[in-house]
């Protein structure tokens, strides 16, 4: 079936930069925006009802399988960036967000996830499970 | 039972200084120690047979109740050090490490962590458990 | 001078534990509560003005010298804790912080850190610096 | 110029992976494996004189502004992994470089890491800078 391209999904988080996070150039460590990427799945998944123990309860991991980081310009300690996720509809039975790190105006990181479903076994799941499905109902995207 | 206290069971690990434990004012952050401390006792379990998995195996906990740190001199970028670890015998179901990280001749850190011993339920074994009984008489503590 | 004890200054922090600081056994590692305690001091610098820009400002860092962890119950992903940072009135040229973090009533971990006060060359003031004497004033310390 | 490609420049480092790197689902938090890529990078710049400490003292800095990740199977805790990283030549004023982690013969994850040059105001470079160019003729590359 096709998804509904007019419906948009998307959150944003806003970040709380660690000194610990910060390198010794002054600048956020390019490693640590994967944690600030999860934060905002997290706000995206409380927001539209796509919980972490949801996937829990299921019995289904949804693993990262492709992470793609493309840094535009260094974060600073006492900025206050927020980050935006958007979730990207495809048929396939995959779970796809971009993301924009933006402050003041300004884009400072652009990044995809990919992830996809296994089960308890961490076999892949061809199909998306029922649940997924369910929710992609109830977003109007299916 | 008496701990012989002639016994000194200890380990050293020589740590790797990553690019990413350096905060912004060019020492390693405070906080990047823990896993230090960690390596320590993983070169120590490794070198008396007292493994994570066995832990494991006998479905036993051990998470740490204190740790504290000194901070002597801060670590740079670059320095090679090393730590030591040295168990610390006692009589009560705990688990006891003293750390120093030396550099140079010169101790830049010392720390303690007790650990104790617990079931999977997370209830706290008064009593350690027979497999530690049995360790203690192999390395000669008991 | 004497300080003066009725004085209480302290601040409250929301804790987000992230999916990241949770290990293999479903609870917070240990080594992530270090950030907590730094979110805390962030928290209580910004309600009362002693900031970390106001150090780089000064010229002056403030390591952390001790660090005391004790472990009460394991935080378990999900749960929003609170970390709550009291500032301990000492005449010493120190900073000394007591923390607590506690969720639903219950304590999960009690710390303290002790910061002392450095020059550019890293080299220990053994008087505390002309704008933290100003602070304490200021606070109704002095 | 062009690069020769017969010219194959490579490093591997071994990975210990941390317990504090795996996650609540017993495999490597996804968010860790930057730090392996940074491990291998280092491995890379000490077997062929590009150290990090090199570019500091030619006040050069060659951040990280694309990083993509391809994970093919989760690590786990025990395992003994090696990140193999390799040059990958291009005529551009940045530096390429694909990793693969591998484990008893089986390929877990693909990277691929792009850095650029900037001065210390954080200005980019378009032309490499003297320092490495010289680097690129001693390997054989120019």
């Amino acid at each position: 079936m096709m998804e509904k391209e007019a419906v948009i999904l998307c959150a944003e988080k806003e970040i709380e930069i660690r000194f610990s996070e910060v390198d010794m150039m002054g600048v956020v460590w390019h490693g640590s925006y994967a944690a600030y990427l999860e934060d905002a799945r997290e706000a995206f998944g409380a927001r539209y009802g796509l919980s972490y123990g949801k996937y829990i309860e299921e019995n289904i991991f949804a693993p990262i399988v492709e992470l793609n980081f493309s840094y535009h310009k260094p974060l600073r300690y006492g900025m206050k960036p927020v980050v935006r996720i958007t979730y990207r509809p495809t048929a396939a039975a995959k779970l796809i967000f971009d993301y924009e790190i933006v402050a003041d105006g300004e884009v400072f990181l652009k990044a995809t996830s990919v992830q996809v479903f296994m089960d308890r076994d961490y076999q892949l799941l061809w199909d998306a499970p029922a649940f997924f499905l369910e929710w992609k109902k109830e977003m109007g995207l299916l």
